[in-house]
């Protein structure tokens, strides 16, 4: 009611998305006391036909994907870990690992559930952009996700049931899909102003402000069967 | 996004509420699968003033604040245990206490936190109206917010610090001012139409209905600075 909702799709694995989710928390600190956000995180896999134990280095991945030499893709790293930097981000340019991102998702999901979600958004953010040990790990990924809040039992059976929170990752990718997102970050701001990209904090602050002014504070009150049924200071009559 | 948001606020001491819901989540079974509901719990306390020690029977209390006779608040208590019973509810009509909820509000945001809110609110309802052991001694609320899924160290740090979850129930309450509501339940759903009352399970369907066919499917893009900065199943151009 008094908060704007913000639905933020993206990928552990994405640098854009560790780099554009640092701009845009600087605009809602920028608006703190003056708009109120909440912010839930929604899964979208950016590689998800690979098979979940297969890991790569990212520069040699990176190479081959787009036809460059290993040079020019760890070129492209050292770029993203200044723009990473530039946000205050630690990001680690050698030596990171990609791998499939769907046990991340669903223990995202299991965060959502015991409202830990923003610590173990972060929490993976830097255990893929910024730790040496690998996130594509099983005991890694057990370390990080207690150490940001989950109970191990419950890690443990989500990363052992591969059905749970299958569903509502694939809702999440599903809902992308149907908005028209077809890359990552993909901000939607109170169900209404869809930003694509890891956009300026300027701009993040601009749709925030403009979408919490627009927010209608009024609500439109229905009449019932019965007005009486209802309890107040005075009793509850019947 | 996909989900139609419905904020309930009400009491756990209210018997309307107690019904309300009831009959509010039979709309919600009802409308499976077509309309997805997210309820979320608002506090509301009907006797914020009094002593948080200083629990009452029901029916010499109803009787004293009316101006009736025990006999006619006890009559009032059966009409109101037939009326859960309708709902399929269970309701001790004799020997009820009623007392201060503060501590209870404060649980169900901890509970809201943990992700057992409805377990825990479904939890307190039963307590109240249908069990003989008084929700309003210590020790059973912490049996009874433990059963329904919290940790029992979290539970009593809680009761131990009047401070704790204080400011999301007094926000709660500001907010339910700020709408106008005087009395429990009070339903807005999705931020947009305002119920109150038990009222019949078809007008919550309506309701609810009518507020899933308005909710915009469509988003507004917004033009950013740069397009590109954003990760696609063909990688992150830089």
């Amino acid at each position: 009611m008094t908060k704007l909702r913000v639905d933020i799709w993206s990928d552990i694995a994405c640098p854009w998305c560790y780099v554009g989710k640092a701009r845009f928390d600087k605009a809602v600190e920028r608006l703190d006391g003056k708009v109120d956000v909440e912010v839930r995180h929604r899964s979208f896999e950016l590689d998800p036909d690979r098979a979940p134990g297969d890991v790569d280095a990212v520069v040699p991945m990176i190479a081959k994907k787009y036809g460059i030499s290993p040079a020019q893709a760890q070129a492209n790293e050292y770029k993203l870990g200044d723009l990473a930097k530039a946000e205050g981000l630690d990001y680690r340019s050698e030596g990171r690992d990609h791998g499939n991102t769907f046990d991340l998702h669903r223990l995202l999901h299991l965060a959502s559930a015991r409202g830990v979600e923003a610590e173990v958004w972060s929490a993976f953010y830097a255990a893929n952009f910024a730790d040496e040990a690998s996130i594509f790990e099983r005991d890694r990924v057990i370390e990080v996700s207690v150490a940001a809040g989950l109970d191990r039992d419950e890690v443990v059976a989500v990363l052992d049931d591969p059905e749970a929170y299958k569903a509502e990752v694939r809702a999440d990718e599903a809902e992308a899909a149907a908005l028209g997102a077809t890359g990552v970050p993909f901000f939607v701001i109170d169900e209404k102003y869809g930003v694509s990209g890891a956009q300026p904090t300027d701009l993040f602050a601009e749709i925030l402000e403009k979408a919490w002014g627009e927010k209608k504070p009024a609500i439109t009150p229905i009449t019932g069967a019965e007005d009486a049924e209802a309890c107040g200071p005075d009793g509850c009559p019947i």
